[in-house]
């Protein structure tokens, strides 16, 4: 192993980065849908986790579906301020997209305290005011991801994407097949694992997709 | 699989899904040291992933010396705006702390182009002016982390200790091993897997220590 680090620009440290990846999954025989290759080898950048492979699940047409609503300008709404904070800025601000996050909003406190519900809840709903297509980017919370779900199937939400990635032990799977069970468009990581970075990574890849190119 | 949503406080859940990873942890046989144990299960409840149970390692003594450097309102340095977002703001105002990152400051961004350098190491020497003991949580750029240990070895800082958990494919393993091989206090993720939610999880871990007791 070297310990001599070369002076390499971050951009180049991130191609050689997605080599690697490609190399170690073309050595695990796997091989992988090209309009969701990105996806999937960002995420996989972004955690060291080649599982995500196997379990990151897409509904038909989700990437197309969600290059046009970047493309006119979506507001990307998040659970939590860390898949906030990890979302590329310039990229949003190239598309003229919106980024917004309700789980510190007084109103939401307020809101959820009254309800006996919880924040991650109450933000969700505060989202239905929001105008233009709409991007959700859950990353921890399965009560959010649920309360989505059932915005949606009251006729409250129509977003044009869903990105159900919550971690954890409880909850979380069935918050993740309750949206792949929906017809809503989405990109779900089965099982326990998922994260703020994991949804901040694959809005990052489809924002790159076109702002790359 | 039940579809069922019964409504837990968050906090409860938390409960719940701390028992479950103790379960599946006695399950694999794998028994932890008490001190190191609610760093390493948080950890794994932020990322649903068990091998950080084999992969963590910690200094001699950094548990006493981490709380020790909290209780005495230590400030903070993360690499990136995702690590600062995810660390518990009401925990580290209770502790007197204080939390800075520097990445996006525009000094460190003038610093960085003159010295053509990255940005990632121009924040950390930035922290050099710091006052009082400091913390520094390194969540992606091994470049931060191998500035960190430059800047000790050169007797520019030191720090009470050095999360080291970068995540990736190039000079991640390597910053680390440097990191370890130094005479720092550390907590470090060995190998490849680590990130932004990694870093948060064990800072707020140290504070719960104090602050949930």
């Amino acid at each position: 192993m070297s310990l001599e680090f070369e002076n390499h620009k971050p951009q180049e440290i991130e191609g050689r980065s997605f080599e690697i990846i490609g190399q170690e999954l073309a050595a695990a025989g796997l091989s992988l849908d090209p309009q969701l290759e990105p996806i999937i080898k960002r995420v996989i950048h972004t955690t060291a986790d080649f599982s995500y492979a196997d379990s990151l699940t897409f509904s038909p047409h989700v990437v197309t579906q969600a290059l046009s609503a970047l493309e006119a300008g979506a507001t990307i709404v998040t659970d939590t301020n860390m898949v906030k904070a990890g979302i590329n800025k310039p990229a949003l601000a190239q598309l003229g997209g919106h980024l917004v996050c309700y789980i510190s909003d007084p109103q939401v406190s307020a809101r959820a305290k009254a309800d006996g519900s919880t924040r991650a809840v109450a933000a969700m709903a505060k989202a239905t005011e929001l105008e233009g297509p709409l991007i959700f980017a859950i990353g921890n919370a399965p009560t959010a991801l649920k309360a989505v779900v059932d915005l949606y199937q009251a006729g409250l939400l129509s977003p044009e994407l869903v990105i159900g990635v919550p971690v954890g032990f409880v909850n979380v799977v069935e918050a993740k097949e309750l949206l792949i069970a929906s017809d809503l468009p989405y990109i779900v990581n089965r099982g326990r694992k998922g994260g703020s970075n994991v949804a901040a990574a694959i809005v990052n890849a489809l924002m790159y997709l076109l702002t790359r190119k």
